[in-house]
């Protein structure tokens, strides 16, 4: 255990340099940062340009480093990167969700193929431990839930939105001011990033590995007073959550979508930049995790805590995927399912042509919009989801049980 | 990988059977009880005679068994059995925090003079994966504090009495037939059993194994309607909570004491049976875990996981421990330190005579009780917390942060 790690780092934006402060500010540390691989030969940077390199094979071919660390955004130029490590025999930890979650199956197979290790805390939630919690707390207990708020940006926006009554593009420039944002926001408002965490964390939880486009997401991107409204005068807040609910022992449901959150429940006071995990495991019962979910420094410790178990010579070892491979167990994705929704669209359009909307028990309209509340099938969403994006249509699902 | 795990369990009651059960309701779990060790043969069993074992050689000396599940209540047989499996050259999880808590130092020392292994989650906080989270996720982050609801059994109680205006008594009964209160109450309502658990929570969160006659406890069993009232009067609701908080590098605080929590804090919200662990640490920020703390199911799931972690050879490894003995790092245990308490004590007594109470800012009376809110030294109050304890004084600290 005397080995010291020797850390090849692609990427110096925020939690690159997060992660480096951190190294250097924490005691006993057995690891340090060897090389930083950055794009822009022209950008200041707050360390000697020695540091630094621009080509990425000197880091995968330096026999020194035993670490690749990969923090930059570009989900294809990760990909490129983290692919080429494990098939030089390093282990990588990295923290690029979309990159993880499109290619969940190709990277652990590369795992098992080359027997190396590649750990991805930091993609999911922040600073909360869910996917080492998943992996090695909850690895032999049936999970009946997932849920949360996994993403700090837009539920950042939706705490200013409400709590202090600021338009939505003025709430969505204080996330980006503030650090709280995707470098493309849109990732974070159109829940393309909570779905991309859901993804991965739905492998570790449930043992399927589903790809992102199957499951359906809708943002806040399309939120309006009038929706925010209704939701106050139901006395409940609007949170984008992400929700993978095991409808029986063969179908298991997934999306990411606005819920109105109600006052008794734990996911009400998650503010700000805070995420939040719901597990319901059929022993240990309903746990809640809370953490910050944005942010050079929470991400930079979710990269430093893989960075000391790799130390430890730790890695997934994706129990309920192998489970579920080597046994009979029946459990599938599958979208077959209604919820009970909010929808308003506008004036023009004939929504019910396109979209069955069943048991409906609310309806309301002004001069330009229209809402209806009722029940929806997943699968419908899915197949429509370009025609709800074009007309710009905002959901919001009326209960967080679904 | 292919070995199977068989266990010798000790103790068949609430817990013991919970785990039973869920090793045989859950699929693909590679374990299973070879002999349950019991004391009383007279009692009657939901499992055939031949099960049971009355003589604690018999599994010990088994070389079939390769893990002892530990689960009786009495600290001093824990104590025995344990350390004689140990010694044995067993793997051992147990759920007994006084046992764990007394004699952490020996326990550390027997585990690394033999090569075994003791895991014990199910001894802190019911369900919530907080040990292994402290010794794998935070294990090179430093803390500022670790703060919470460690009791299920008293938290169950204090919520009967602020939301249904039960009396004592009565809650007390209704935790104790749903089963979530020790064998002997006493130790859930004087704050022990958060003590015990805080003695293990802070080894592993701060490195320092405080014996646990050295940290302050204070409990709900002197609470009157009158406190209650006071709480609810300034708004907030009373918790009994378990606290450590490093006040500076070198100094550490402890203490149990049942805290007035408002309404924008996330213990607020925590009710009945659950417990919350709050840790603060340098980099992750604020992190709530919240889940099940009492009952059988919920504990038998945290030993559950600490059976599946030990079929992967997991073992603590007290790296934070480690870190304080083999570094210059000065932080020491050191209760010097004033908070701000209500204190309500009968008419007669003259509680400044021996309890000198700075900083004064409320005091009142009725016929027979009389409170003063203000300063106390946390010094003072473990040398007198007998008289305390004989006059039967009420305490609580007015906030959270200390």
């Amino acid at each position: 255990m005397n080995k010291k790690t020797k850390i090849g780092l692609f990427g110096f934006g925020v939690v690159g340099q997060g992660l480096y402060n951190i190294l250097s500010q924490t005691d006993h540390f057995n690891a340090e940062v060897l090389k930083i691989c950055v794009k822009n030969r022209h950008k200041s940077r707050p360390l000697p340009s020695e540091r630094f390199t621009y080509d990425f094979k000197e880091i995968l071919d330096d026999p020194e480093i035993n670490l690749v660390v990969e923090v930059i955004s570009d989900a294809r130029e990760a990909y490129h990167i983290v692919t080429h490590a494990l098939r030089h025999g390093k282990n990588v930890v990295t923290a690029n969700k979309k990159m993880v979650a499109q290619n969940l199956k190709e990277l652990i197979a590369l795992q098992e193929e080359f027997g190396v290790s590649l750990t991805y805390e930091a993609s999911s939630c922040g600073s909360i431990p869910i996917i080492r919690t998943l992996e090695e707390y909850f690895d032999n207990e049936p999970l009946h839930s997932i849920a949360g708020i996994f993403n700090g940006s837009s539920n950042f926006i939706l705490s200013k939105i409400y709590n202090e009554n600021l338009p939505y593009e003025a709430a969505l420039k204080q996330a980006q001011v503030l650090g709280f944002a995707e470098a493309d926001p849109e990732l974070d408002v159109s829940g393309m990033d909570a779905l991309n965490k859901l993804c991965i964390i739905t492998a570790h939880g449930f043992g399927l590995a589903i790809p992102p486009h199957h499951i359906f997401n809708s943002g806040i991107n399309n939120l309006h007073a009038l929706d925010m409204a209704y939701a106050k005068a139901k006395g409940s807040k609007i949170k984008l959550l992400a929700m993978a609910h095991k409808v029986n022992s063969e179908q298991l449901i997934a999306l990411v979508i606005p819920v109105m959150v109600h006052p008794d429940e734990d996911l009400y006071t998650v503010e700000n930049e805070f995420n939040a995990v719901l597990v319901d495991a059929m022993f240990a019962g309903k746990q809640l995790f809370k953490g910050k979910g944005a942010g050079g420094f929470p991400t930079g410790a979710a990269i430093l805590s893989d960075v000391s178990a790799n130390f430890y010579e730790y890695r997934y070892t994706y129990k309920k995927r192998n489970n579920l491979k080597h046994t009979g167990n029946r459990l599938k994705y599958n979208p077959d399912f209604d919820i009970q929704v909010y929808i308003r669209y506008p004036q023009h359009m004939n929504l019910t042509a396109f979209l069955p909307v069943k048991d409906i028990i609310e309806t309301g309209s002004d001069h330009h919009q229209q809402y209806v509340v009722g029940k929806v099938n997943l699968r419908n969403l899915l197949e429509q989801r370009n025609t709800l994006k074009q007309e710009k249509v905002f959901m919001m699902a009326t209960h967080t049980s679904l």
